[in-house]
Formats: structure tokens, sequence, C-alpha cells
């Protein structure tokens, strides 16, 4: 066989997975949304078969052979080459599919289902002792994940690898460093400042339909194509895109708290967009997936705070806003409601925080995860170990486990090495963001904006980010969207003319 | 491998069949309620790869040789066994499966796929020309399909076989000349009485969440269990079980005419009570599925006419419907309004019929395909044949064919032998509710529906029908439920009721 042919024929068989796992998506979808109760039976067998399909099809050992026949040829050698990108990718993941004994892949699949009810309940009974045996096994069987896949320097890397591949702990350790020793300050600088704003009023009665109206008319605004996608109703918001031609998003309404919904939806419609715009010729291939879960993110920070908290924005939309919900609004001035919507204040939750307080939310997840992963820190000492260090980053005291080392699903699914990827969204965002205006001006921009015109911003993101799939890793698709490596810098600089906008010089 | 072991191989990949084909179910759902429009090129793909998968396991040579195995041993010999059903069910269907070949299961896909884009096209412009040649392709194909499958005496009882497996053009004759023959001087009868209701309340304004949920609670009524299934909206209504603890049922709000939402919920209800008390411990295999179309119309029919246009039914239900509706009906009595649901009256289409002249409708078609399939009739001749025809059943002129032999939509997805499972339904209905008011006692079952409790109705229905699954042909179950086989009889003294109660002695 050639190895064009075995390209080709690598590229059906990814072809027909993306497929097979585009039914899985659906499926999902419908069980966050419109599934009866009593259907949560048959809907974990169908899942379980699907995954059980896919992974064997994936990891057949014909597709190594494929991989193989072309990796001894020229054909993946150009870094500009399509099958360079491809074939790089499905190596990646066919080589830690098959790594990962079936033993492990079912014992991690069996101990994280008992966990996450045993989580539940002990989130619910504010009850650590309840969770601690569980997660205890978990980052045992974490531990043995990253033996069988393999790394360097940090166990950590080979967990990091699955949503952010390329990405080690070094580079996050620095990040981190770097963002900490500035955001400290900063946000105790907001807390001194005798300037606050009233956040009642996003408190007061915002019917749901007209919620979910004006939502809808936002979505639509930044892009959101209603023909190729839908916006619907679940307890946990998220975006799904199928495949081209169809990406579903959802959110909560709470109608006495404006922020939940409309936040979430400028979120997941920043997910959407990415979904949207990523090349349909190459759907199930890597060229057509996102790059990352760090750049997924950023897509969906940059909309939902880049954009969707500053002035040009609401400058459009706060008069709409207005007329939407006279009852609520009719009485606070755009300055009163901006403020509002960019409040900065320590709180307990991570995902009711703030932009910037949200990034020591996930600074402390991330010290914890490499402790415990590295044995530094054992399980039982988890919650003493979150407490004092939320005391030092926070200054505030966490009044129990519930609202502390226990508020977050993420490691009773196993998801250790997830949370660094919000951050990396939130300074991706900030840095891209920062490159959009250096590149198409800020002003213009803003113009834009001020005008409801969110289609330049749309298009050096679909140019940029969206159109490239998996053709760059993260770090190599930021150089060249925006000139620089990663860092911190663009972040901070936002979050100090905010600071500065609302309280004077930070 | 000892029959035992091929008869339990055989279960698990049966069932493993009704799993993946329960995700392909739960696609088409949602293609029919909530994809976007731009999505339906990616759900073909999807829907395409899970056919083939599911055709690709069912004729693999194994399920032969097992079956094989089972049927040289005594395993599936007692009539009462469940390997017995199980097996002469996937028997048949297999080699049914396997006999079509390959190229001409291909050439109806497309073929069809072409067909129902002409005929939508030729209905509109009432130009039969166009759909002309497809049909004269398809009466071929299906032809060429009869003789692989192979048949006795008449090609069409290979196509019956697909939707009522063990039932006969002869029997059908007989039924449908019985039929006919009582029919035609009844609705004549009711034509000339000088009693006409005032169909016009049905035509007032009822407004479309109102009508939902009184519909809604009908349905939660006759037994339909919401936590194991849903009521959406579409444009065609259909009810869809996707397996053990999830059923969906769609209708189409008309909010100028009561009757269109409300006797498609009470249809598809009928139909869903059949799919959500099927044998959960059975499904996957013929003993939990459907014993055939005609028995699930049946289902439906009872519900939505015998039940559903029943006096007691509506002694419970009008009050509340005056309640629900007050602008349309407080001036109406129960009398009129249960004259305006039972009008009979011929007319052109066959949706709008009512429960009576329904049925010529289907003889017509039945008669037609017949001579089609025969090549007693060619295509070109079709709409001639069916004006005369239709001019004799129903007194009336076809003013043209897209209220003619271009109205349904089934001879255009190859559907011939379909349309007599409707009447069957009628016959069956009206023999089963006959033979529970017997076993029941008439008066006793009248008197639960005044109170609108219909448990007990539905128990006999799930103990005599719905647990049955496939263990017997249609046929036997009727003979088993009612004591006698299938006949015009019930539906006919049925019909006779109606009609003197509303008109005097018929």
């Amino acid at each position: 066989m050639t190895a064009a042919d075995a390209y080709a024929e690598l590229i059906r068989r990814s072809k027909e997975l993306g497929v097979l796992n585009s039914c899985a998506a659906v499926l999902s979808w419908d069980q966050h949304t419109y599934m009866p109760r009593n259907g949560a039976g048959l809907r974990g067998e169908q899942m379980a078969f699907l995954a059980s399909l896919s992974h064997q099809k994936f990891t057949d050992p014909k597709n190594n052979e494929l991989l193989s026949t072309i990796e001894g040829s020229d054909l993946a050698k150009d870094p500009e080459a399509d099958a360079t990108a491809n074939v790089r990718e499905i190596r990646r993941a066919y080589d830690r599919a098959t790594k990962i004994p079936a033993s492990l892949v079912d014992e991690l699949a069996r101990v994280t289902t008992a966990a996450q009810q045993a989580w539940e309940h002990a989130k619910k009974a504010n009850h650590f002792a309840t969770f601690r045996p569980h997660l205890e096994r978990i980052v045992e069987l974490k531990r043995q994940e990253a033996d069988a896949v393999g790394y360097k320097d940090h166990r950590y890397n080979a967990l990091i690898e699955e949503y952010e591949p390329g990405t080690t702990v070094a580079e996050l350790k620095e990040l981190f460093a770097g963002l900490t020793k500035q955001l400290v300050p900063l946000i105790q600088k907001v807390a001194d400042s005798p300037k606050k704003p009233d956040r009642s009023i996003l408190e007061r009665e915002f019917p749901v339909d007209r919620q979910k109206l004006f939502a809808e008319s936002a979505a639509a605004s930044l892009g959101f194509n209603f023909a190729a996608g839908r916006l619907d109703t679940t307890a946990h918001p998220f975006c799904s895109g199928f495949g081209p031609g169809d990406c579903r998003i959802t959110t909560r309404y709470n109608p006495r708290f404006f922020s939940e919904a409309f936040f979430g939806v400028m979120h997941e419609t920043g997910h959407a967009l990415y979904e949207q715009n990523l090349p349909a010729e190459h759907f199930g291939t890597p060229l057509g997936v996102a790059c990352s879960f760090g750049i997924h993110e950023s897509q969906s920070r940059l909309w939902e705070n880049q954009v969707g908290r500053g002035r040009p924005f609401w400058q459009h939309f706060f008069p709409r806003l207005q007329q939407a919900f006279p009852a609520a609004l009719a009485d606070v001035s755009l300055d009163a409601f901006h403020f509002a919507i960019n409040d900065v204040k320590p709180s307990l939750i991570r995902v009711e925080a703030d932009e910037a307080t949200y990034n020591l939310h996930i600074a402390l997840r991330f010290e914890l995860e490499l402790a415990l992963l590295s044995g530094d820190l054992t399980v039982v000492d988890l919650p003493d170990a979150w407490n004092t260090r939320f005391t030092s980053l926070f200054g505030l005291t966490v009044p129990d486990d519930a609202r502390g080392c226990l508020q977050d699903i993420h490691w009773s699914f196993g998801g250790l090495g997830y949370f660094p990827t919000y951050t990396l969204g939130n300074l991706y965002a900030a840095q891209f963001m920062a490159a959009a205006k250096h590149q198409l001006g800020a002003e213009i921009l803003a113009d834009d904006m001020r005008r409801g015109d969110f289609g330049r911003l749309k298009e050096w993101l679909v140019k940029n980010i969206h159109r490239n799939g998996q053709r760059y890793r993260a770090g190599e698709l930021c150089r060249r969207a925006t000139g620089s490596p990663l860092s911190p810098e663009s972040f901070v600089q936002y979050l100090n003319e905010k600071c500065a906008e609302f309280h004077g010089v930070c």
C-alpha cells in the first residue's frame, strides 16, 4: 500500500468515526434536554454501545499500520500539509488510547461512576469523608494512567496532554506564578476602593421568556447561526457541536438574576462560533476539530468577558435591554449597569466568580492536583490544604467543605488536568483580543460593537483560530495569531484597564 | 456449540442490535422535532452509517449458523416457549434481509429518495406525469423484491409480509369484500338521514397552549406515562418507542380546529401504550417488539375511535373541555359535540376521513396496488382507474389527481402492501373492544370511562396484546384474545350502533 493510499484509508476511517461519535453527541444532548426520566437506563446502554464501538474502531491495529506507512514516507513531513497535522494528532490519540490498558479504562469508568454519586451525596451532606475513599482511588488510577501513557518530568504532564496537548507543568507553573503575583494585589486594590457597584440591580425581576428572546437576539448578533443550531434549557449549560450544520447550546434561566442566563449564553455562543466555523470539509479528522480545551475556552471567554462585559457592547445593547425589561431597568443608567456586571470581589465558589478572581480558584486547584498526583499531598489532608491556601489567596475563610474542596464535580469524574484549561482560556482570550485590536484597530472594533456589528471580530477569529482546527498546537496557534507565545501580560493589562476605568488608576 | 449456547448468543446479538437500532430511533425523532435545518446533511450520514451497520450485523452469516443450530434441536419446538417465537421471527427477518440483494436495496433507496421529491412536486403542481416514471420504476423494483423474497399465489403476499406476517391477499380480499358490501349501504343511509351534526362547533378558536394541556391530561388519563415519554409538535404526527422507559409521541395543533391535535394525540397515545407496555425484559428480541403493523394500528384506533369518540369518554371529559375552552364551547351541549365528532360523510382525502368511510379509501388502494403489481393495471392508467373506482365507492367525482391518486406519500417511499394494515387496525380494534366488553362487562367499562378511569381496559390490552410482543402472529393473537378469527363483524356492528344512536335504526 502506498503512503497516499494509506492516508486516504486513514482519513476514510477517521471520518466514519466522526460520524459515529456525532451520533453519541446527539444522544448525550437529548439526555440533558428532553429525555424523560425513565429513559436513563436505555440511554446508558446506547452510550456504552457507541463508546465501545468507537473505541474498538479507533484502536484497530490496522490504524497503526496505516499511520506507520505514512510516517515512513514524505507524505506527512511538510509542516504546512494537511496530512502532517492529521497524522500527528491521530497518532497522539491512537497511542494514548492503546497505551491505557482496557482493564484500567473499565475500572476508571466504574470507579468514577460511583464517585460521582458519592460526590453528590458528600457535597449535599457537607461530609468529605463520604467522598474521600473514592478520590483516593481516582488519584491512584490517574497515576496508573499517567504511567501507562508515559511522561517527562511530571506525571501530571500525561494528564494535561488529554486536554491541552503540548502544554507542560513547567509552563503552567510559570504562567500561574506570574499571574497570581499580579492578580492578588490588583484584587486587593479593588477591594480597598471606596467605589462599589450596586449589584442588586441585576437581581430584580427578569421574566424568563424575555430573557430567552434577548439572549437569542444577542447570540444571533454575535454570529450564531440558528439555522445550524439551537438554544435550549438545561440544569448545567453546555455547548455541543455535533458536526457541520448542527451545534446546540443550552443555558438556565434565573428569573431573579439577569447575569446567569445572559452571560451563560454569551459564553456558550463563543464555544458555538468556534464549532460552527470549523472547516466542514475536514469533519471527522483533526483538522476539523477544535485545537484544545484551552483554545475552546478562549473563544467562550472572549465573547462572554472581553466583548460581553465591555462598554461598547452595552452601548449598543443596554437601550434594548431597558426596552425588554422596563420594570427592572428603567431607572438604571448604562454606567451603573456596566459597573455592576464588572464587579470584582473574592468569593467562595468558582462558578460564581468574576473574571479576575476566577483565576485564583484555578491556581489553587492546579497546585493541589499537582501535589495529590506527586504524593506531596494525601487526600485525607486535602480539606486542610484547600482551606489554608484559599485564605492566603483570597483572604477569606472557607466555612465548610461543601463550599470548599467539594464544590466541583471534576475530580469525581477523574478530570485531573482539566482545571488549568479554564485559566488558559482567559489568558488566550485576552491575548487574542489584544492582537485583534492591534491588527484591526481598537477604535474600529469598538465602533462596530456600538453598532451591534461583530462581523469583523468574528471573521478575524474564524481566520486565525477556527479555520485551523488542529493544524497547530495551541502554543503555535497563539504565536501565529498574536505574534507572541502565551503570557499573562494581555490579561493583566486588560484587568488593569478595567480597574482604572471603575476605580481610578490601578 | 449446543443449541442452548447458540440461542444465548443469538439473543445477545439481537439485544445488541436492539440498542443500535434504538440509537437511530432517537436521531430520527430529533430530526423531526428539534434538528436545525442545516443539520440535515450530517443527519443523513449518521442515519446511513447506523442503518448500514445494523444491516451488516443482522445479515452476518453467523446468525444463520446460530439459527440453524437451534432449528436442528428441540429448543424451539414448544409453541409456548420464548425461543420458539424468537427463532421463528428472527429467521423470517433474516431470510428476508438476506434474500433481497444489496444492489436492489441500494437501488430502492436511491429511487425512492428521488421519488419522494418528485411526488411532492407532482402533488403540489397537480401533475401526475411528474411522478409517473418514478412510480413505474418503484412498481418494477417491488416486483423484483417480491421475486427475491419468494411468495405463494401472489407477489403481493411477499410485500404484505413486511408489515403483516402471515396475512395473505386471499384473506384481505375476503375481509375487504365483506366490509365494503356492508359499509357502502350504511354510509348511504347516513347520507340520506335528515339529521346532520353542526361540525362548525369544532372549528372555533381553540388556543394552542390549552389544547396542549388538555391533550396531555387526556393522554395521562389513558395511562401514558410521562416519566417514560414526551409529547412534542411536528408537521406529521408519529409515535416512536425507543425502548424501555422512553417513548415519544407528537402531534400538530390547529388553533381553529379542535379535532386535529386531540384525536391525533389519542391515536398516538394508543400506539404509545403498546410501546410502553411491551415486556422490557425482552427488549431487542421479537418477544419485545409489537406483533404487526395492523395490531399496532388497532391500539391507536381503539383509543382514538372506540374510546375517544364514545359517549362515556365525553361524559367525563366534555365538562372539562368546556372549562378549558369556554369561548368556543360554553353554548355547546354534550349531544351536539358528540354528534359532531362522529360525523360520517364521504370525502376525497383519506387522512381527513371519518372512521367509517376511511376503510373505503383503503379498499380502493388495496385493489389498485394488487392490479399494479400483477400487471393488470399500468401506472399510466392509474389516475383513470382511481377516479372511476372512487366514484363507484364514494359517489363523488375526483376533481384532480392532487386530491386523487397523488394524495398519499406511501407509494413514493415504496410502501406497497402497507395500506391494508390501516383497515386491519380498525377491524382488530373493534373486535378487541367487543371482546373486552364481553369479558369485563360493557357497562362496567362504560362506568369506568364516565369516571375518567381507563385502567381496567388498559390492563386487558396489556395482558392480551401488549405483553405478548411477537409471541403469536396477528391472526393467532386475535383468536386468543377474542376467541374468533378476525372478521369485519364487530366493526360493522359498532358502526351500526353508532348509526342507530345518531340517526335511528340503521
